[in-house]
């Protein structure tokens, strides 16, 4: 519930239009969010309650979930109704002409509370292929009855950009001056194109979630849609101030979803502008128009040049210097630094996404690191006893100016035991790490050939809930391994917080 | 290497056309690559090695990357050239009319060879919009040379499916009757749906990878263009009988990738699928197509319902009549094996390559396992001493036929020591476990978001020089999954040993 309140400030603050925030019919939760929404005051937004048409063969004014609409004191609302002839017939088993006046009922019955009404037409592209004539029917009950919009969506996701475009230009034309708006699914893969051919024959309003969350394959992903659309059709879909916000606001939304970042999503992921290879860094330093379809701080991105075996001395430099900018090509750290580098990467390291290990092994070996603390012992211990019972520990010794302090802790495994036990001990002295987390871990057995005995790289994911980054160990032992990786995740986050 | 070997076997056993399977004159193991892959018979597709045109200002036959090309002797090469006057100018520092005798030197060249040329012009869309006339002569070049194929390419990835199709179509009449293909990148997150608008007007070749693998945002999704334009269009991409293994393929891919599947994958993901909510589960029971944009047994995959699931019950049935053929599809049995097997799938058990550990757990459930030996007790200790000194170490006591023995063994890690004092207990009473080795060891995070705290799978692969047999674990604790999979290794080696 808090979250929920926290996502509607959060979308108001970026300036979208509407905010669809939940069913207030069906979901109890849902009601008492409206409740606790009235006294929020936005600045862009208009709350919107959602619900569908009233149940067949009652009237409108004894349906509880219409009456659940009004009760939420939102200025608008958006009726969902059926316009596939199937849905109708095999889905919620009433007729086609019931089905027309469930529609106008609703829509009159909410335009004379005075609300905006905004007429979902469910299914309406599989109903238009399979009977045009009563899909439009079902949109004309409600352009009859005083919708404001009329939306037609692609409920099962299927449909072709072609058919999409062909008939959103067929319903522009035939509802003119009513405004029309899409509501894409992604089941082909296709809910941002779908979305965005909807909006170049006419369509008004595009409905769509942040970072595409939605049942089955999601929903149009608004992070896409909406630079797509603004920076590339200069259509205004946010205040232009706003859209250096819209990688943040993905990360924000996605942090309270509990999701994880998926980091290939356009413009907002943290692949985005990722850049590996030799020739396309080199472009990329050229003239960054060379390999990106827009400049990344345009969307509060940034742009990542990927170390690898295959990156060139002016990409290592580029990252040298972020540390220390007076250093230059023929600088004999920069030599040091790119041997380190090739001997790491020979032993398995991978900087890709671990880009603050990197910068950490350039802090060592330009002597600009600092000692934030000692771990003078560490000890694992897994037991499995007598058949099942398995516990994992930890004890670990840290000295921190000169003051030793000894922990214990307990975790689901090894590693998850060793990182408890080590933040205990650190907490005592840099009690600011509370605020920082562990999002992701992965692991990679290089040459699996090996088995057991092979080398294990662990991939460590941090954020202190504004910023992500990411740290990488190796070793034979993966409690090593992993050791390493936390390490340098701490001590980056350390650097960070205090201004280093 | 051995993974690309077996990528290149699925790809072709699934029917795709052309395999482009590396850069051999950039890289210097897709080079080892082609000389091994020499060897391998291909039913269905056409290998193809990857290089640019020959560098500015020497001439084609001087040009190190061409010669690697001819040196793969497959029958196809992908030629890539510029044909953004921008890149030619800023990024590449040559003339526009030198970057023309490149393309043609290279693409005559190769054809001279006998070779089959695709040629791939790179930033095709972006240098279109810019200068026309220049990008046509690009690809007039290459046509003039003899090129078999025009590939249009949007390598930044921020086209819009209006422009694709326009730009397509026009291409497509200017050249016929050569074949024109198109290439997208995902960084607008249209990729799919430019592919698809491109193959409309009239290309007949989709360069896209396996679950959208790709730098950045990734390349277009063949796991969601394949099925779009087959089952939907009725263009014949593979195959028809082999489109059922979309999903495992998609999956297979991403275990040699060491990549989590998208479960919000169009066709192929987990939740593609997948259905909750009373309204939409009670529609989908009365009729699947009232949610689904196609059936997911098509494409291999699974209809999941969040409640209670009617899961694949004969190809389990064909499983467990391999231990016990009395067994029949309404044997009590069978439905136990089938909760049992959906309670592991559930915690992350997946049996896809580990049908060892599934035909244990069949001989398990129908009481036919035996007790080969009996683990007491084990221990496994990991310790760093004073910076950098790590250990590991396991102790272990067995029981066979009510003989005790304790071992003790060090290992590369903690799960390596376990390995070895588990074989050393054991070989005193199964000698014959000194011809089994282990081959593979792989571990997958799963939910990274739990980060150290999250469940691991871990897979293994097992020899005894003839025959490879898999074996899966999970657990939160990565020691607890690995032993789980070891003994499974083990035991699964016994019965076979012993005729059982």
């Amino acid at each position: 519930m808090a979250d929920k309140l926290k996502i509607v400030r959060k979308l108001d603050d970026f300036g979208v239009d509407y905010i669809e925030a939940g069913n207030p019919g069906s979901n109890p939760k849902d009601l008492e969010f409206f409740e606790r929404v009235k006294t929020m005051e936005l600045a862009n937004a208009k709350l919107v309650a959602f619900g569908s048409t009233r149940r067949a063969g009652i009237s409108h004014e004894q349906d509880a979930n219409l009456a659940a609409l009004l009760g939420t004191d939102t200025a608008a609302v958006a009726i969902f109704g059926k316009s596939w002839d199937f849905h109708v017939t095999e889905v919620i088993n009433t007729t086609l002409d019931e089905n027309l006046r469930m529609i106008y009922d609703s829509v009159s019955y909410m335009k004379s509370k005075g609300k905006e009404v905004i007429f979902d037409a469910e299914h309406f592209f599989d109903g238009y292929k399979a009977n045009p004539k009563y899909a439009v029917r079902a949109l004309e009950a409600a352009a009859e009855a005083g919708a404001d919009w009329l939306v037609l969506c692609d409920t099962n996701g299927g449909a072709f950009p072609s058919e999409i475009g062909e008939i959103v230009k067929e319903m522009v034309s035939r509802f003119a001056p009513l405004s029309i708006g899409i509501h894409c699914h992604n089941d082909g893969g296709m809910a941002v194109a779908n979305s965005i051919v909807a909006v170049e024959q006419g369509a008004v309003q595009v409905q769509g979630t942040i970072n595409g969350y939605g049942e089955r394959c999601g929903n149009a992903n608004l992070c896409t849609i909406i630079p797509n659309l603004q920076l590339k059709y200069g259509l205004s879909c946010i205040p232009e101030e706003n859209m250096t916000g819209l990688a943040s606001m993905s990360r924000y939304i996605s942090e309270l979803a509990n999701m994880a970042p998926n980091e290939r999503d356009p413009y907002v992921g943290n692949c985005a502008f990722a850049h590996k290879g030799g020739m396309h860094i080199d472009a990329i330093l050229k003239n960054p128009a060379s390999f990106e379809h827009i400049s990344p701080q345009t969307v509060g991105n940034e742009r990542r040049i990927l170390m690898s075996e295959v990156a060139g001395r002016s990409t290592v430099l580029t990252k040298i210097q972020k540390v220390a900018p007076w250093i230059t090509k023929t600088s004999p750290e920069t030599q040091k630094i790119i041997d380190e580098l090739k001997r790491l990467e020979h032993e398995g390291y991978q900087f890709e996404g671990a880009e603050s290990s990197f910068e950490l092994l350039i802090r060592r070996a330009l002597g600009k690191d600092s000692k934030f603390f000692d771990v003078k012992d560490f000890r694992v211990l897994c037991e499995e006893h007598w058949q099942g019972d398995y516990s994992a520990s930890a004890i670990i010794k840290v000295k921190v100016n000169g003051v030793e302090e000894v922990t214990a802790a307990e975790g689901d495994g090894p590693v998850n035991a060793l990182d408890r036990a080590l933040r205990k001990a650190l907490e005592f002295f840099y009690p600011q790490l509370k605020k920082m987390r562990l999002t992701d871990y992965k692991v990679r057995v290089l040459d699996t050939s090996k088995a057991t005995a092979a080398k294990v790289r662990v991939h460590i994911e941090s954020t202190d809930g504004e910023k992500v980054w990411g740290t990488v160990g190796v070793s034979t032992n993966i409690i090593e391994a992993s050791w390493n990786a936390l390490i340098d995740s701490i001590e980056y986050f350390l650097y960070n917080e205090m201004g280093m």
